[in-house]
């Protein structure tokens, strides 16, 4: 992102002829604004949009609502249209690929998936590292491959979401050490632990974190907590940001992937719309530590990217007002003074 | 609207079914319930989606950053498709009606509006009412009578947004009068006065709202303080209500024609969705005082009808996941328990 002090009074003079108050159109005008730097133009263009789900299943023993197998039967799910983020992406013409990072399948895998499937699942936090170190390099360059050789070319807007039956537990782990926010902060429900169930996977993950050094890097958080689907994602989000796109970031799992990948390129930023502020509660902690304003409050906790997917339009809307509307003197109206009686 | 428990239970056994944590799609789920509510189904659809932008001038001698003359060249912005409202609507399919209340044109009416012309605006409430108590009976028949001849009766869900330089002071007097707000709690800066604008607008409003009694009912209120616009919006928000249609609230002006109509009958709450918080910082506090929680929260203050056009994908999302989404059954997918490890 060229930080160019004259094409940026540009982009500003632009939304400004446009024939409403200054700064009427509030956050569609940072927005806009946005999608200029990102794509170096006055008429950002968003064709192709394309959201990546990362899938991937987790140790044996993480505390969840729901049982392991929920991956695979919700992966099948997306795989028929029958899931939220297949209602959310056809009601916005937004592509959808499935992502098999590392599904424990009951039978034969699935066809339909883009395969970078590293096995069935990472390993026992608390035994030792969920993935190792050849591992994650195999995730990063799987990741960064479903980029450059699955999403067309033509796409300029990427959304990331995922999959996995205990991968909050690997967020708010990977959160809790990449922003120094206590783990505390971090642990929520997920897909609904309340109560007596939530405290065990509070005292799950302070085990986990104990029998951890503290990690000196990304990298090394990522092969520490895991899991496939957040490392491979980390990849696609670099290098969605090497390649020029817009990113839509979705909760609370996709933002920990994020922050890993900010740890080391905070340019990265430039790039990135976080779409909206999760339910899970840790989610509003590591927002504010990256500084991150998200566009949509409404409490949704579902991953899977449907944050992306219904945050989509206000994106699109953004990108219309700057490429559509009449300036003042296409449409002939009188400019503003300060005061006029 | 029908409270039958037993309908209710049927909502959130639905919405409960659908292959997602119960709760996880936040707000979209209690507005998927709404919709099942205000349509007494449990399959909701939105059709025809149309906006209602009413257009009116305001006595001469208003405070506003605007010159009078800007009413009547956005009202042509609207009709040549170059306005805000234009961009959102067209970008999601709604149909923009553009309703003249009351514009001062300096020439001939152009066409392709609807005719409510009431007069080149209201009086000045400095010496007197805006309207005469006739010129109120009249307004709230043509606002009916556009819900019942113009919008199409295969309408199932109508935004209100309006044009009008001024009527943020008719606003603010409005919602001090019938929500009991301090005037300098209602009063900003409208299309953009700062400073010692805006301490002379709210200076105006405070005579004029110490040149006049108290209202006792919205209808007097109404004529004390305007506008043509407002009042239309007011009587086609009651038809929209007793029509069965769902009713989209923009931002400030819009709200306060709502909460007249609400003053009169609150059930019409049931059938609203408050499309978005405005900028303009009375917004909150009346939204507040109406127990109303926007969905959107992005700073816009432009009016025309813009929030509902922002937000009304979500609405569509609402409906679309309850309408689309496979449930557990049909996907195969286990149910959650309290815990499972």
């Amino acid at each position: 992102m060229q930080m160019d002090s004259r094409f940026i009074s540009q982009i500003r003079g632009a939304i400004d002829d446009k024939t409403k108050p200054r700064g009427a159109l509030g956050r569609l005008e940072a927005l806009a604004a946005q999608l200029c730097q990102i794509q170096q133009t006055l008429s950002p263009s968003l064709t192709d949009p394309t959201i990546l789900v990362f899938a991937a299943d987790h140790a044996h023993g993480v505390v969840s609502a729901y049982p392991r197998e929920v991956t695979a039967q919700m992966a099948l799910n997306v795989l028929a249209g029958g899931a939220a983020i297949n209602v959310f992406s056809r009601q916005h013409g937004i592509e959808v690929m499935l992502v098999d990072s590392g599904v424990d399948w009951p039978g034969d895998k699935p066809r339909g998936m883009v395969d970078c499937w590293m096995g069935p699942g990472t390993r026992n936090m608390l035994t030792g590292d969920a993935m190792t170190a050849d591992e994650l390099e195999r995730c990063l360059r799987a990741g960064a491959d479903v980029v450059d050789q699955v999403v067309a070319p033509t796409c300029t807007i990427m959304g990331f979401g995922e999959l996995g039956i205990g991968n909050t537990s690997s967020a708010s782990l990977l959160i809790s050490a990449l922003a120094g926010i206590p783990l505390e902060d971090c642990v929520g429900p997920g897909t609904g632990l309340v109560g007596e169930g939530l405290s065990r996977k509070l005292n799950r993950l302070c085990q986990v974190q104990m029998r951890h050094p503290r990690p000196s890097n990304a990298r090394e958080a990522l092969a520490m907590f895991g899991g496939f689907e957040i490392a491979q994602m980390c990849a696609a989000m670099r290098r969605g940001f090497e390649t020029g796109r817009i990113l839509m970031i979705d909760g609370f799992v996709a933002t920990a992937a994020f922050l890993a990948v900010w740890s080391e390129n905070p340019l990265i930023m430039g790039n990135a719309i976080f779409c909206h502020e999760s339910g899970e509660p840790g989610h509003a902690a590591v927002l504010e530590r990256l500084g991150a304003k998200p566009l949509l409050r409404l409490g949704m906790r579902l991953g899977e990217g449907t944050g992306c997917a219904v945050a989509y339009p206000i994106i699109t809307s953004a990108a219309a007002f700057l490429n559509e509307m009449a300036s003042f003197s296409q449409a002939g109206v009188s400019t503003g003074g300060p005061e006029n009686a």
